[in-house]
C-alpha cells in the first residue's frame, strides 16, 4: 500500500490478514481493510467474534465427524433421518453440497481427506476403523461412496470397498456422467464412456 | 446453507459474518468460514487479532486525519515532505492511490466526505475549519483539490475555494485526465499521476 517510510502498521497487518484469505488479492484485502475502518466498533466486534467462535468452539460428530455446535451433528441427531444409509464423503463442504440438492436423507461419514500416498496420507490417517465399527454395529443397509472422480478417489473408494465387503450390505456410489445442461461435445472422453457403460433404462 | 432444521449456528454465524464484507457473496463466505475452520487455532487468533486491532488501536492524524499507528501520520511527520502543499480528499483510499502515483510528495487533507446535501453532509460536517486554520497559520503555498468530479465533488471544491480565496495561495485542482464520473479509486496509476503533475488553477 505505502512505501516502508510511510507505512502504517495496524493498516499493513489488516491487509496481510485479509489476503491470507483464499480468492482475496492484495487489492481487495485493502478494500475490506478500509471497510472495516468505516464501521462501527461493536459490528467489527461482532465479526471478529463469529470467527473466532467458529475456530475455537465448533464441535466434530463423534459419530460422522461434520462439525456441529455441540454433541451430535444435525445429521447424526435427526431421528426423521435413515441411519440404515451412510453416504462417505471427503468433506464438510461435501456434505453442504448434497444437502443441497434435497435428494438425500441418509447419514454421512467424513473421511477429512482421501487415500494419497504422494501427499504422506494413508488409510490410517483416515476414520475407516470409525466407519468399519459404525457397520459391525449392525444397523446399517448401505454405504454410498460420493468422493472425487480423482486417482485419490478411486484409490480410497477401492480401499473402502475392500474393507466394507466382508459386511451383507449394499455398496454403492453416486452416478457418474454427462452433466445437466452439458453438452456432449464438451464432454470429457472418459466421463462419456462412462455414460454410455453405465446407460439406463429410458423412463419417459 | 443448510435447512433450518440441520443448521449449525456457529458455522450460519460466521458465513453471515464473511457475508457482510463488500463484494462478498454468500458462496464465497462459506469458502471462507470452510477455510477457516481448517487453520490451526493461533492462525485464526492472529488473523482476528489484526482486524480488532485495526479498528480498535488505529489514531487519526490531529493534522490531516489521515490514519496512523499513533500521534502524527506517516506523512504530516515526514520531514522530507513538502509542508507547504496541501492535498484536498475525500478519503483515507484516495490518499493511498495518489501515494502509489508517486508524483506528490506535499502534505493531505481528508475531509472524510463531501458536501451533499441529499446525505445531509453540509460544510460544517467536514474538517474544512481546520483547514482554513492550518492555512492561516502561514507556511501553505498551495491547496490541491483532488476530490472526485460528481456534482458533490464539484460543490466542495467550489464551496473550498470561496472559503480559501481569502489567503494569498495558489489553489489548483488535479487535471481533468480523470474521466468524468471515475472515481479516484479505480483511476489507474499514470492517469491519476498525470493530473497531479498537470494540476491546473482553479478557475469557477
Amino acid at each position: 500500500m505505502l512505501r516502508d517510510n510511510h507505512s502504517i502498521k495496524l493498516l499493513d497487518e489488516a491487509v496481510e490478514a485479509f489476503s491470507s484469505l483464499p480468492g482475496v488479492g492484495r487489492k481487495s484485502a485493502l478494500r475490506l481493510a478500509l471497510h472495516i475502518l468505516n464501521q462501527p466498533r461493536e459490528s467489527v466486534d461482532r465479526f471478529v467474534k463469529s470467527i473466532s467462535s467458529l475456530s475455537k468452539d465448533i464441535k466434530y460428530c463423534p459419530v460422522c465427524r461434520m462439525i456441529s455446535d455441540s454433541g451430535l451433528c444435525p445429521f447424526c441427531g435427526d431421528k426423521s433421518r435413515d441411519s440404515s444409509i451412510i453416504c462417505v464423503v471427503e468433506s464438510i463442504r461435501d456434505v453442504l453440497s448434497i444437502e443441497n440438492t434435497s435428494q438425500y436423507n441418509g447419514h454421512y461419514h467424513i473421511l477429512g481427506g482421501i487415500i494419497s500416498p504422494m501427499d504422506g496420507v494413508g488409510p490410517n490417517d483416515l476414520p475407516i476403523k470409525e466407519l468399519i465399527d459404525r457397520i459391525a454395529s449392525g444397523d446399517v443397509l448401505e454405504v454410498v461412496f460420493a468422493l472425487s472422480t480423482s486417482m485419490e478417489g478411486e484409490t480410497t473408494s477401492f480401499y473402502l470397498f475392500k474393507k466394507l465387503s466382508q459386511f451383507p450390505i449394499k455398496i454403492t456410489t453416486i452416478a457418474r456422467g454427462v452433466g445437466f445442461g452439458d453438452e456432449l461435445e464438451y464432454t470429457d472422453e472418459l466421463t462419456l464412456g462412462r455414460s454410455i457403460l453405465n446407460r439406463q433404462l429410458f423412463k419417459p
